[in-house]
């Protein structure tokens, strides 16, 4: 809005704000002792900084697609234990480029990404379950998950944790496809209580494994609160 | 109640839900590519799903009861940082049977126990203090404790982590026991804001310590609030 | 108030509570046992407990000041996340004396200190950042930060992360500093949502940092939300 847009004016490092409380931001000229302790590559001057306080998921697949919409490279991906007192992650993703502008475009992409990819998060008053999909896997997606790029990638998120093991089950059970990683409290993610499964494959499969965990995940949490509501609207 | 049923009918594998936002889950044959990812005995066809969002005492002490009740194994204990917002842990505890029957019953008795195993967890807006005691520890508590099988065991766990430390001090004063077990935030536990003291010994003895405990962890938690609360209803 | 008092008369080991629910304990003879289990030298005798729900800054610069004005060392600072469904932390930090009356002074040194060290948090509805400095670091910022003792030290921390890399780079762009650690995520904190600097140098330039790296962060932090308020009142 136009308090951001005074904002940007104020402090140009500024880029923007979105869904999850997450916030945009860019260096143009990383200072060279902090770009060593964050163990940052010296040939990128220039970073985006983009993350949030509520998701993992939605932030590291809007990165895919900012990734291959710009001139960037994914330096990190660092997940937090937050969504506020939810059961799940933040996110913290930095984008390296040679050029402010570059950085800047992969944040302005992943910001506004956001709005699709919560679109299959469903939340209640007990947890939540969230589903994401791409035709495509980029760079991203390989350093979060061990994706293969260039290949439909998915991913099922269960909480509490218990859920998302049967979820894991069902989507791989659903259709033929490849699993690359599982997740759980205690392996592979911040002691969230969720528990994650990533799959490949051709991409009708992958789809049909999302459907299918999607609608037992879903009537699996309804048994402990209300009605899962999706955070924005579903793309899958 | 009535939804639950109607559920069960709907998802065979669905068992039942309980306190804590904790939910009862069965596979009748674990997916080959899913249980060698969560490094499950091939041996286990079948396995419980236990935990939820509030709680690891409380679900570890019934999945114990569950063990002694029922053909399973503990195949898993894993502990998020979670409780919705609150100092503690949230659990996945998975059972692994030969038989789904098996699987269903732990994961019934489990569920059923934690109505007794929150007993003992006394909670205000600062913080928790929790206790539990078996007469005769068995594999789930020689999983999460490393309690000695066949022996009186307890545990006192206060939140924030400085009541549980002095707690700590106090139960193994009061009685002669043989401490197992001390976490703290940065040890043993999923960075909670807990300390945790496990001990085992003559029955008499272990309750004596708890109630000893007991009575200066309330106090103390009492100093930084309102008067604690048991969630359900003291069985020690 | 006049109800610590009561309790202080009923439970010599309660020394009083603070803001963040903090709470401070001293314990005359620490058990043989429990002060194996933990770690401490058996040389303490006596130790002092201090922490809280909320906050990891304020606690240990607290510390920090306590010890200079006691006989006491640092034994333990352990960091749990927490800050009650925020971004940050709690705090669990041991002092170890030989006399009790010596680790009484240290807790109560340290929960009298909070009201000024929680003076540069500031808080709103979506994250937070955080402000400490000192003139002469001492054991405990040594202990927490890697601080050279006997030299101005200050910290710059902003949740969500994102906000704290850049206020990180705006601090040591602004003056003559020498970074001595950054944490983040996955990284020196215990999965928290925070990015943190921490350095040292003359006492003019550690100030100048904090004060240009608060002017960023506060501005970043309100595009997310409403104006960032310091929980008691600003003090550098």
């Amino acid at each position: 809005g136009e308090m951001n847009m005074a904002l940007a004016q104020e402090i140009t490092e500024f880029v923007g704000t979105g869904r999850g409380n997450s916030i945009g931001i860019v260096i143009a000229n990383v200072d060279p002792q902090l770009r060593e302790l964050m163990g940052i590559d010296p040939k990128f001057r220039s970073i985006g900084i983009f993350g949030g306080r509520t998701g993992a998921g939605p932030q590291i697949y809007a990165a895919d697609e900012a990734v291959k919409a710009s001139n960037t490279e994914i330096v990190k991906i660092e997940l937090p234990r937050d969504t506020e007192g939810g059961a799940g992650h933040g996110s913290l993703i930095i984008f390296g480029a040679e050029e402010v502008s570059d950085a800047r475009r992969a944040v302005q992409v992943s910001l506004e990404d956001l709005e699709r990819t919560f679109g299959d998060v469903y939340t209640n008053t007990a947890g939540h379950v969230e589903f994401q999909y791409t035709a495509r896997a980029s760079e991203a997606l390989n350093k979060a998950f061990d994706a293969p790029v260039g290949k439909s990638f998915g991913i099922t998120v269960g909480a509490p944790a218990a859920i998302g093991v049967i979820m894991a089950d069902v989507a791989v059970k659903a259709a033929t496809v490849d699993v690359v990683c599982y997740s759980s409290p205690s392996e592979g993610t911040s002691f969230t209580n969720e528990s994650i499964l990533g799959f490949s494959g051709d991409s009708g499969a992958v789809r049909q494994s999302i459907i299918a965990a999607r609608e037992v995940g879903m009537k699996l949490l309804t048994s402990l609160g209300n009605k899962p509501e999706s955070v924005t609207k579903p793309y899958i």
